[in-house]
């Protein structure tokens, strides 16, 4: 039911397998993580022939349902050493549903000096084509190239000049509903994972549409319909719809967890200047191409995303999300939504994380390589990521290694993975997510921050942090975007029910759950498997040692309590 | 009996113990692992307040012996992140003695922008003063500095520009007999684990001199004279005498186990170019301040240091060592001589390590900043970490994160410690070495190489690793010069004997082993605390999958073997 296309790096050959397991089903992230257990050698050199690198489409992939085309991509992480799965919208994932492919695996892996190729799957023949064009150019210039040659309806998957160069903050770029690869599967360094199998690009082709075969097209449709009432009527969605996910930058800033100032402070001066009314006013006021209100994949409707305009009115970058806005932003101590803008797009164009690497140039600030709050030294150093100069790879190799290069103690990572937005001595929640994740520190694993009555006390945060690791890796699970987890929070049945319309096939929400806890039990063995131990999933230790400033906050996380929240 | 003074370098206080345990009677790494396990947490921040840095002289310090005034340093590393003993001749574990200290500790850690200080012990106190004078400036201007001010007599331990900035590959350099601080604790860090405590220089007066208080002086002189003629007569220890450790250029160029362009071959052509008889021919040709003998440590009749002169005879390095030929020639096909000793010189005044940063410079080759044999390309690289340049800083930090800065997959390292100058796939042997000391890749751990009859095969060498660890580590575990080894190597009671002489204290062969083991079992546990798994103890992917091509081998030893080998 469910076909699983193997593709060899080396010799193009390719294999297709067929899985008709509820995993496969799901699809997403329980498919991937369950083929990275099983199918990668835990202590294998992610950079080298061992690692697979997996492209997984959702159980709702194809359908007309809103939020349901997220790609996860799994594979060991070159950054985290550990278990990696990255989910990016676009429409890649609804390309593969159009091949009938729930899953595409990259394996083994040439010599470092063998042509660039580019992975093309089309209705008739996969096959590996000469990529070389595409080597050294900027992922701008790379989806041009690419929509160019194999059309702008092609599903596409590529990567920088940063993974080029193996730098470990490289991402993984889809392409977005206009053909743009702008859609990033960004942390843990995928993007290098498919450069150290010399391929440079993955392309499916929109030479085919598989229709969903629907069990039951009627439900189906009511389901569909049920959905987009439930995620137009939930108040956090429909925020985002508005603003995009800058409306944190106010509620952080109150809270006193807006990162600030290498991870030292929980809040900004000027924090104003950045927020999500800021961006709105920018945006309308610029006009042009600008846009508030975007989707990045189709048939969505919360449309979180936002294209922001140069003052002319042309494209600057497109999405600037919050995490950006506060690690590249308020992080640097930069008040200014042009620069971030700026940076944002240079980090695109580069393929590197903009997480990894807005926490990288604070620490580089931190060590003294240029002031805080000086925006022309932060967007010069983006520059160096992209042209791969020595300041530059160690930038773009992420906070941890920086950290050690550059001598500065206060690292902001767990797992050699940036942390996100949110100062975790101001929430203990989060915190105790970011240590609980095998994934490194990530927020979207269990966001527990709407829900911390005293976000500054480790009391029953490890109840809560598990209760919201289960709600958020749900979504991850199916491939629904994450921002549909709100709408089903306390009922998963709307998902559950659209599945049985669309395969007749029941899954409970019990049997649903026992996935995602399973999924985290498998991830959390790999990690366990290839070396990774408590002593890993820790912060550095000044964030034990040295109170945040506004709530005089330090981390009293025990690796006890850890220990429990990771254990499934 | 034996003192122990603790500097807090934050405030300057001191307190004195005294510990009359057998473990302080042996000092060395006895004392220095015992007293990391004890007094510092494994999970600690090797560059953080908790960890300590520990001195300890050995049982026979102050004494007329020949080779029996190695100083142990130990920490926790950042380089490995486990314990680390590494250790040094010059006269600091001398100046000790005539203070009646077995060890020194410095404990705690200033905010990183305190001004520097030097530790002053003396016979009536013990202080902080002023350091800021040093700042910046190589070993060498250090050392004169430090010799102006303390005289040339006094014992020094300082850190070059390169431990300022927190390079991770920078060792501790401790003063010769002529006042230079050229003799390095080079391995592991440690230099930027005495620079993070804001401490530039430690300075043992030579204002004492206590007398050994011999319980029997005949007995001992008897003992001491017996010591030497076991040490002329060995053949090895003697052939050092002439060549100094470069005579292993030939042994390891005929073995095929020469570290070779990044440590992916095992011979070099040219290598006769940089053997021992070319440097003896050289040193004496030139004449003027070049010596091919020369005594690290006052009374020592091994003499195995040289100093490598200009072609107008003024010194240009001192001394020169095998590993630093192979790592920083053969692994760079360099046939240079005097390009070795210019990157020497340079390493030992910007203060790291010779063979992390020859290793390093073999990576960033293989990654393409300079084509192998290049001298001027790799005396260059050195100069920029002596600046601290965002390259030089990359080397610095050792080869582990270079090559993963870099993007380069073949990364000869274990626990981020680079390998030796004996490439693994044809010595099997010093391989199950490198994969069992809990200090990161040492050769002088466990120093198969001589004794193995195949060294291309994996059979026995559990045991025989073993063995050496044994006799390798019992020098280090009472202060004695490691190449003292041969000649006790199958009788310690020649060495036990003076241990008896001189303190009235019996211990015999088995009770000394047990100490030796029992040392290693706490190292071990001490890396496990830390979070050091078995997937540390491997060679990097590559060793495993691609034979080398002089000897056709690859590394195929288990974990379950290293495990073992691991195991007392």
């Amino acid at each position: 039911m469910f076909s699983i296309l193997k593709i060899n790096t080396v010799t193009g050959e390719t294999t297709k397998e067929t899985d008709n397991s509820k995993e496969a089903l799901l699809g997403g992230r329980t498919l991937s993580s369950r083929m990275v257990s099983k199918e990668v050698p835990a202590q294998c050199d992610p950079l080298g022939r061992q690692n697979k690198l997996f492209f997984c489409s959702g159980a709702l992939a194809g359908t007309t349902a809103s939020s349901c085309h997220r790609l996860s991509i799994g594979a060991k992480s070159p950054l985290t050493g550990g278990i990696k799965e990255s989910n990016a919208g676009g429409i890649l994932a609804l390309r593969m549903a159009h091949q009938n492919l729930r899953c595409i695996v990259l394996e083994d892996a040439p010599e470092p000096d063998r042509d660039w190729k580019i992975v093309v799957i089309g209705k008739d023949k996969t096959e590996l084509v000469d990529g070389s064009f595409l080597e050294g150019k900027g992922v701008y210039e790379k989806s041009d190239l690419l929509t160019e040659k194999f059309g702008k309806r092609a599903g596409c998957a590529t990567i920088g000049p940063a993974a080029e160069k193996r730098l470990l903050a490289s991402g993984l770029a889809c392409s977005d509903p206009h053909g743009v690869c702008s859609r990033y599967a960004g942390r843990g360094g995928l993007g290098a994972v498919m450069a150290s199998k010399r391929i440079i690009a993955m392309v499916v082709l929109d030479d085919a549409k598989v229709k969903p075969d629907y069990a039951d097209k009627d439900e189906f449709k009511k389901g569909a319909r049920k959905l987009i009432t439930l995620l137009q009527e939930n108040p956090v969605a429909s925020k985002f719809t508005k603003y995009g996910t800058a409306a944190m930058v106010d509620i952080c800033q109150a809270l006193k967890v807006l990162p600030t100032r290498n991870f030292k402070h929980g809040a900004m001066d000027g924090a104003e200047k950045i927020n999500a009314q800021a961006m709105y006013d920018t945006i309308k006021e610029r006009g042009g191409e600008g846009r508030t209100q975007h989707a990045c994949m189709p048939g969505c409707v919360i449309q979180c995303s936002n294209v922001y305009p140069k003052k002319d009115g042309t494209i600057l970058c497109s999405p600037i999300e919050y995490e950006t806005m506060a690690l590249m932003g308020s992080n640097l101590c930069l008040t200014d939504l042009d620069a971030i803008a700026m940076m944002n797009r240079i980090a695109n164009d580069a393929g590197v994380d903009t997480l990894d690497c807005g926490a990288a140039i604070g620490v580089a600030m931190e060590a003294g390589l240029a002031e805080f709050g000086d925006a022309k030294a932060a967007v010069r150093m983006m520059e160096e990521i992209r042209e791969a100069t020595p300041l530059g790879r160690i930038l773009g190799s992420g906070v941890k290694l920086t950290a050690k290069i550059l001598g500065v103690s206060h690292s902001p990572h767990v797992l050699g993975q940036a942390l996100p937005a949110y100062e975790p001595r101001g929430t203990k929640g989060m915190a105790m997510t970011y240590l609980s994740t095998p994934m490194g520190a990530d927020h979207t694993f269990g966001f527990t921050l709407r829900d911390e009555e005293d976000p500054t006390t480790k009391e029953g945060k490890v109840a809560l942090s598990k209760k919201f690791q289960v709600i958020g890796s749900r979504m991850d699970a199916m491939g629904m975007c994450n921002f549909a987890r709100y709408s089903v929070k306390d009922d998963m049945n709307p998902l559950l029910d659209l599945i049985k319309a669309r395969f007749d096939v029941v899954i409970t929400e019990e049997e649903f759950d026992d996935f995602v806890r399973e999924t985290l039990r498998l991830e959390h063995q790999f990690n366990t498997d290839a070396g990774i131990t408590a002593a890993d999933y820790r912060f550095c230790e000044s964030f034990y040692q040295e109170a945040q400033p506004e709530t005089g906050e330090k981390i009293d996380i025990t690796d006890q309590e850890t220990a429990e929240a990771r254990s499934w």
